[in-house]
């Protein structure tokens, strides 16, 4: 997803450092660009930055990429300068790079995305802020060339609360989805016209519409990686673990991904539609 | 919903004859159209018509309304007439329902209709139907009268199915927007706000969209009552018994929504929006 938005950016003629773990992943945008150059850290892109994007997979990684002392891109930025951060991660990690830029100077936004791969390749992703409301405003221009569903959602953390409460949203959404084709598929009926008799109504969903056509299609494709499903469902859990909040649907679906995952040769590398075997296995019946 | 769709057939022209066990209910039909008539039982109704449309609560009021051998509609009915039964009752008792008929030369079609009491007064219901081809057909003109989405989802019982298949959807749909709400605002965000950040891309849904705002207005008006949905719901349930299907969702709403009616005043008499109350009471935490 980095790459597509980068080729945004270059695109839109904002002069671009890079730093990536896998410099591969980088060659199209510095050779086809011109104007695209390299960093050896993310510290060295901060220094030459007035924006600086972030987005990796993990917390833990955004936490390194960030913080870390020598390498991380707050040691290096100005006074002044900002930083996008679009990992989707947790609201309390979003709140110390806040504070630790704020301590420099720096403006620091939470700004997690969805819409996936195609999303980022076709500039349509949703971007969920959280920061100052300054911040927010000033960053727009260079976000709507990445996205068009962009909201500023209140403070620090707020666009990582977002992002969770949207994965939540999910969660039991694609349990729906397993279920509702299972009973249909063990009723008889056939699905693909069960799905259209009932998508426009009061049991449609986007899930529905999306991923039960491809899973008819035996589609298990990401989309997106079941294993970056569980790192977002875990991020979720526990924020409800500090919260002391109690969601029994966010834990069923939670353990039904890690059953995915474990029990599904290359799970982790599924698309997320794949959580019917997993209903399949448990009933021992195929849809 | 029947006082609706009876109304919408006497304004196409159709002289009708009426039953309900409530007749206060008809007196406005009775009375404004000037060609509808009252029988004194579901068999009388059956025996002045060609079609006979019935709609109750129950699968056990259907089974009374259309097989009791005195005063069911099935003892009135004469051979080459249809019956077409819109309550959203079990695949199974369809199934009963149309051989009864067939063994008096009756055509039966499982009729069950989404899109609630709005649904019924706009003539915007959805209509999933089980039965022949040839009694689909016959009767299209007639189903057309009452809604927009007209679909014949296969033999006797289909129907039923389809309905319950909209049902199970439903179930983890509303765990996943309840879940959702109280996520993002245990985390402090501005639920308008947030509903409308998430709700154009993967986490939409039909109950994130229609029933989201009116839980934040405190509206639990229903829409569709509690006591039915969990009708249904069993209904869903004995169908898994009998064909040993697990929908472990499907039971976690079946619970909550039981919880619901048993734990709150009138509960059952709510809308099902009403389930974010199980969710606000299980984590002592209003929205």
């Amino acid at each position: 997803m980095g790459r597509s938005m980068c080729g945004h950016l270059i695109k839109a003629g904002y002069p671009t450092t890079l730093y990536s773990r896998t410099k591969s992943k980088c060659e199209d945008l510095l050779t086809s660009s011109g104007t695209a150059s390299w960093a050896l850290s993310p510290r060295a892109v901060a220094e030459r930055s007035d924006i600086v994007f972030t987005i990796v997979g993990y917390p833990h990684e955004a936490k390194q990429v960030i913080l870390d002392e020598e390498t991380g891109v707050l040691a290096g930025m100005k006074s002044g300068s900002t930083l996008i951060d679009c990992t989707t991660s947790s609201p309390e990690l979003a709140v110390t790079i806040f504070e630790a830029g704020k301590a420099k100077g720096i403006h620091a936004l939470d700004a997690p995305v969805s819409g996936g791969d195609i999303g980022a390749r076709n500039a349509t992703l949703s971007i969920m802020c959280g920061g100052t409301e300054g911040t927010f405003q000033t960053t727009l221009p260079v976000l709507q060339v990445l996205g068009k569903n962009i909201n500023h959602m209140g403070g620090p953390g707020c666009g990582q609360a977002t992002k969770a409460t949207n994965q939540v949203l999910i969660a039991s959404g694609m349990i729906a989805l397993c279920e509702g084709l299972m009973f249909a598929s063990a009723s008889g009926l056939d699905l693909e016209k069960t799905i259209e008799a009932v998508a426009s109504g009061a049991a449609g969903s986007w899930s529905l519409s999306n991923y039960g056509p491809r899973i008819l299609k035996g589609d298990f494709k990401p989309g997106f990686f079941v294993d970056h499903y569980i790192k977002d469902l875990d991020i979720v859990l526990s924020e409800c673990r500090r919260m002391d909040l109690k969601l029994p649907g966010m834990e069923l679906a939670t353990n039904l991904y890690k059953q995915l995952r474990d029990e599904q040769e290359k799970g982790g590398e599924m698309g997320t539609q794949a959580l019917i075997k997993v209903f399949e296995r448990m009933n021992g019946r195929a849809l």
